[in-house]
């Protein structure tokens, strides 16, 4: 696992990175935000998740002496520079919200104070390491939502972006709430659950679907999952799997345990084949449909009724089709000059481009049913007192907002590295997918809603806003 | 490079092989074709990419022994069948489409003809593989297409979809024809030209723009592409650039190489900078441009005459935003008996989903232009004599299509592994990227176009339909 990614990097992390060398910058301590500026598919909110492979990626931020040959066949860095690089390291302090938390466009999610250069070149990496991971659990958390919270199972592997969109892909799934996948790999690496029965392979091979069956009764009596569709469901497939329920399992004190449909119209056939189940005592046989399903699918086919105990869902969640980009940025929002922090804004013709400057923190603020109402954004040195604070609405700032004293508030990023040194304990798998489910509980229920749900509000300090207002008016 | 992806799979490719394993089928031999049934975006056609990183995975398909104890813990196999795990190589044949070939729906892109445990437990990565990096050539040839034939800079890594759909997107983005790109390891590792200059934290570092354009015209004269959009490009950007050009690299016989525009209406301030940089003797001074642009925008573009030279691509093309999910399957085609095939048809209620059954060979038929006009699907051991041959059309049974004498031939899938022995030689990236440009010359205009293409016919030989219908009749 401990991979060297150190060269995955866009060039101009590079070419920066050689720049401020060149003119004597490079301990310049400065701070970037992470942060995204739109939910996927018109969500509230997004699932974080990739904080663990981004630790592991600056531990084992290094250029080899590979890396340092082939940079200096390209020509285009001096020596002194290709010194340089051979000796970085991340030395600096890394923020960041937890895996499992929950996020809001324009909150950071990361913060990064290093010297220029370390925070140039770990830009790409964070980035997609981020962005990818969060894309999914945060499209795995609908679908777990959107099923009732059936089982559901993913199944992405062969439609994934490549061999990592498959292997994150399972943990960020798992992290949004999946219970298991169909990803050996994943089991080994992450210790979720690995499972599967049959393709319709394993019925083609044989001469009759009957005989399929049966052969597969004797070797899993005991986990015996049939695939129904490979001919006609109705015509056949739920005939041959009863008949080998009584015929081999029953003798056994055995009996299908599941049959699964991967195509035609789900709803449909879930109802009938869960009537014939019944008439058939085969009561405890569960049905397990798969076929392109997502978050909307999912939704159809509760309202329809639809007789489904598990879901196996590949393709619409391993691309996360609906929405497949994640757009979170990093941006330069303070230099450090003397003690102090310089803020830095990137100003923009459109103005919800326009970057928050500063050091700054994030906290949540809970009501006394500690759902969390909205997010504060705050300058780091500031002191908070919900009694007396004074907020801006970002989307509205000719609004000025009070707390009720009874909120309480917390603040979002935790400290994972301090001067280079990694001071945050990872929390195992399981504890991360614990958090997501705590946080989901802590939220609007009107915030988990799929189509328009509410907006949260993210607010910004009264001094925070002068700070901006003041550099916007600058023009830099 | 060697990364041993052998766990990457699906679990129940296990479940069957251990069934096979258990009923004594181990050495049967199977062919398994790999092939899709519907374009990306509607378009006529795809290029097929993912071969050399397919034979990579075959070449180390082994279980290691850490492995095997995995799976022995899971207390799912018995020790027979991990014995037989832990010597399992790959051992028979594989048939493949090239790299930077043209495919098309239902014809085999890949076949595989080898014992089936074998054939099953590769399955999930031959899909992954394939279908990953076919889905990017694909669209970023679409992408080629549309900028009529400017240069293309690929730009997705931070929002691709993992470590490797960054790196082999790049690789597959370059096969459908993209210049460059910004991602350095696909430069360490493909020797595809990695290229930046600059983000907007550079503008922003400085105090002003002016004073990081200086900067960055001092340390790259002769490569200075300024990034204009940070403040506003026309008030600003395009102004300091100018100031740049005759104050700093004039004096040194350089100029601006180019501008680049991230933001705002690209069709609109091309036109505006183009006409601002002749008024200013900056005629060789090129105009870039990037901002989530994909096919559709670039058509856009260019009939709107936006003045632009070079497109940086990043997020819709690594995502394959527009259609991100590419649906190649893997189907059993045929069972070795005694020495023949038997044919293997799987039926489904859908008629699209139907698959031709049998040990088969594609071939393409060639006009006297050189246009690949149709293809044909035959059964592996017909001799294909074009002035006699009658041919089924797949969607209109009832037509019987004879061929122009004129017309010549060619089997399309190469021979890559024989008895488990990789007999293919690998070409270059670069001749793989040629292949690709050959090939689009080799094709009808109107199968290039976005909107309603020209749908190419793949044909059955009679013989081949009669097996099919024959497997229809009796229903498996």
């Amino acid at each position: 696992m401990a991979r060297n990614l150190t060269m995955l990097m866009d060039f101009y992390e590079l070419s920066m990175a050689y720049g401020y060398f060149k003119m004597g910058l490079k301990d310049e301590v400065v701070v970037f935000d992470m942060f995204y500026r739109k939910n996927p598919d018109n969500g509230a909110f997004t699932i974080v998740a990739g904080l663990e492979q981004l630790v592991e990626y600056i531990k084992n931020f290094r250029f080899t002496d590979d890396d340092i040959d082939f940079l200096k066949n390209t020509k285009q860095f001096d020596d002194d520079f290709l010194n340089y690089l051979k000796t970085i390291r991340f030395t600096g302090d890394l923020y960041a919200i937890k895996e499992g938390d929950i996020a809001y466009p324009n909150i950071p999610i990361i913060t990064v104070k290093t010297k220029i250069c370390e925070a140039q070149l770990i830009e790409t990496m964070l980035l997609l390491t981020i962005n990818h991971q969060t894309l999914i659990a945060t499209k795995a958390s609908r679908i777990k939502r959107a099923s009732r919270n059936k089982l559901i199972m993913e199944f992405g592997a062969r439609r994934a972006h490549g061999y990592d969109a498959a292997i994150y892909g399972s943990r960020a799934a798992y992290i949004g709430g999946l219970n298991v996948t169909s990803n050996l790999i994943a089991e080994k690496n992450f210790n979720i659950k690995a499972i599967g029965t049959m393709a319709h392979s394993w019925i083609q091979y044989f001469d009759s679907e009957y005989e399929a069956f049966k052969a597969y009764a004797k070797i899993y009596p005991e986990n015996c999952i049939l695939l129904i569709d490979t001919y006609d469901v109705i015509e056949s497939g739920i005939k041959n799997a009863i008949k080998v329920n009584n015929e081999i399992l029953k003798p056994m004190n055995q009996y299908v345990k599941a049959v699964r449909l991967d195509s035609g119209d789900l709803a449909y056939l879930s109802k009938k084949v869960r009537r014939i189940l019944d008439d058939n005592d085969m009561k405890n046989t569960q049905i397990i449909a798969s076929n392109s399903i997502d978050e909307f699918i999912l939704e159809s086919l509760v309202e329809q009724g639809a007789k489904i105990d598990a879901y196996g869902i590949g393709e619409r969640l391993i691309t996360a089709k609906s929405d497949p980009v994640f757009g979170g940025v990093y941006k330069l929002s303070a230099i450090k000059v003397n003690e102090a922090f310089k803020p830095k804004i990137k100003i923009s013709e459109n103005i919800e481009k326009v970057t928050n400057p500063g050091f700054k923190k994030v906290y949540r603020v809970y009501n006394q049913q500690k759902i969390g109402v909205f997010d504060i954004i705050a300058l780091y040195d500031e002191k908070i007192d919900l009694s007396t604070i004074e907020l801006v609405d970002q989307d509205n700032p000719w609004k000025r907002i009070k707390v009720d004293p009874s909120f309480t508030i917390k603040q979002l990023q935790e400290t994972i590295f301090k001067d280079g040194k990694l001071v945050y304990e990872l929390p195992s798998l399981e504890k991360i997918r614990e958090n997501t489910q705590i946080n989901l509980e802590s939220i609007w229920e009107e915030e988990k809603r799929f189509h328009n749900p509410h907006k949260h509000h993210v607010d910004l300090t009264k001094k925070l806003y002068e700070v901006k207002c003041e550099l916007l008016k600058k023009g830099n």
